[in-house]
C-alpha cells in the first residue's frame, strides 16, 4: 500500500502561540503535510462565536522555522472558516483542534472554542476531532499529541458519520500510566457560578466570574468519570441540536398554542 | 383559580437598546413581572461564549420610565449567569430572549446568542425560551411579542423535559397573516460564506465575512421549511450534544485505538 501524507488544518483556541499546538504540530508533522490557521491571542471560552461585524486580520506567522501558518484575529470558527474559504489553496483531508490546556468535557463542551472550530471542520464536510488535555499546571503534551496523530489515521480510514466530530480529552499522565480509552456521552454535571464584586479606583462596581464543576459521581461511560479514573475519553459530538424525543409531546400542545 | 404573575428575566443577544427587546417587555409586563438583563451592546453570533477574562460591568438602565433592567458589559449567556448569580434577589420563574432581529433556525442556531442565553436558563434549570423574528428590515415585532407571551404562559403551565428549551422562530408577518405554528427540527442547510478581500489605507490586508444560507426544499417538519411557508416554527433544542446513535459503531473501533 502506498502511503500518502494527509494534508491537516490545525487550529485551537487557546492562539497560534500556545504550547499545546506546538506540540501537537511537531508530532503530526512526521505523518502529514500541516497548516495552522490559529487566533493571534487566547480564545477560550468563545463558544461557537464568529466575527461579522468587525474586520478579520490576517498574518504570516513562523514558529522559529519549525512550522508555519496564519495567525488570524478572530474565533477558532472563524479560523476554519477563513482557511478553508479564503487562505488555503486546497481542502484539507482533516481538521484538529488543539492540544487544548483544560478539560472540554461534560458542559465546559459547549463554551468550548476548542469543540467549536472542529463543528465548523464538520459543518465544512471535513473529517474533524478536538483534542484538549485536563489540566491547567504541569501539561504533559506528550500523550495527547501522539493520541491525536493515532486517533487521525483511524478517522482517515473509517470515516465519521454526518455532523459528528469526535471530542477527544486526554487525561495528564504519561502515556504509560494511562488507563485505557473510553467512548463516553457528554457529563452534565453543572458549574456552581460565583461572582466577586469589586470596585475599581474610580469606585465603579465590576464583577469576576468564577466557576466550579459540581462533583458528581456519574456512570462509567460519561466523560468526565473516564478522565477522573485516568482514560482517555473520545465523545461522538453531533451538532443538530433537536430533541426529537420531545417532539411528539410537543405536537400535543397544538391545540393550546393554537388555542 | 387566582391568577399570580410570573417573574420572567428577559435577555436578547441585540443589546439593551434593541427595539425588539423593548417590544417584547412591553407585552411582557401586562401578564409578568419583568426584570431585562441585556448585553449593553449588540452581540450577535457570539454564540454560547462566557467572559471569563475580563471583568464584567454592570450599569441601570431605565427605558424612558417604562421599563428598567441592567445592561451588562458581557454576552448574552454571561446576562442570565449574572442576573442569577449575582444581581436578582429571587430566582426568575422564566427566562425570555428576544426578540431577536433575524432568524434563529437551521444551522443559525449554533452561533445564536439569543439561544444561548436560552440555553443558559435550561442549565439553571429555569424554564427557556428562544424568541426571533425573521427579518432584518420592516420588523412586525407584534406578533412574535404576543406569541412569547401565549408560550410563556403554556410553558409555565405545562413544564419542559430536562435540558430542554424552545426555540422560537416567528416569520415577519401580521398576526392575521400567519398561516400557523409547526413544530419542527432544526434545519440542515449550510451557509456558503464568502470572504471579501480588501486594503486597508496602510495597506494592509483584511477580510469581512459574509454569507448565505443555501436554499434547498426540506421537509415540511424543518424550520426553515416552516418559517418559508409562513408558518411560526417551534423547536424542542436539547445541549446534551452526544450522538448516541454512533456509539456502538465507536465502541467497535475500540480495538483499533488501543492497539
Amino acid at each position: 500500500m502506498i502511503k500518502t501524507r494527509p494534508y491537516v488544518l490545525v487550529t485551537n483556541d487557546d492562539g497560534i502561540a500556545a504550547p499545546g499546538i506546538h506540540a501537537l504540530v511537531q508530532e503530526l508533522k512526521k505523518d502529514a503535510d500541516v497548516v495552522v490557521v490559529a487566533p493571534d491571542s487566547e480564545k477560550s471560552a468563545v463558544g461557537h462565536a464568529i466575527t461579522l461585524s468587525d474586520p478579520i486580520r490576517v498574518s504570516y506567522f513562523n514558529k522559529s522555522g519549525q512550522w508555519e501558518g496564519y495567525a488570524v484575529s478572530g474565533t477558532p470558527s472563524d479560523c476554519v472558516k477563513i482557511a478553508v474559504g479564503a487562505l488555503l489553496d486546497r481542502r484539507p483531508d482533516m481538521v484538529i483542534s488543539g492540544i487544548n490546556l483544560g478539560s472540554n468535557a461534560g458542559i465546559n463542551m459547549i463554551y468550548s472554542g476548542t469543540v467549536s472550530a472542529a463543528t465548523e471542520g464538520t459543518i465544512l464536510g471535513i473529517p474533524s476531532i478536538a483534542v484538549s488535555l485536563t489540566t491547567y499546571t504541569n501539561p504533559i503534551f506528550e500523550s495527547a499529541a501522539s493520541f491525536a496523530v493515532k486517533m487521525m489515521g483511524i478517522v482517515l480510514s473509517k470515516g465519521l458519520p454526518d455532523r459528528t466530530l469526535l471530542n477527544i480529552n486526554v487525561p495528564n499522565l504519561p502515556e504509560n500510566e494511562i488507563a485505557g480509552v473510553r467512548i463516553t456521552r457528554q457529563g452534565m454535571a453543572n458549574f456552581a457560578e460565583t461572582f466577586v464584586k469589586r470596585v475599581d479606583p474610580r469606585n465603579r462596581v465590576y464583577y469576576w466570574m468564577d466557576g466550579k464543576k459540581e462533583e458528581i459521581s456519574d456512570d462509567d461511560d460519561v466523560d468526565d468519570e473516564a478522565i477522573k479514573h485516568g482514560y482517555i475519553s473520545i465523545t461522538p459530538v453531533k451538532y443538530d441540536l433537536t430533541n426529537y424525543k420531545f417532539i411528539d409531546t410537543l405536537s400535543n400542545w397544538l391545540p393550546e398554542i393554537l388555542g
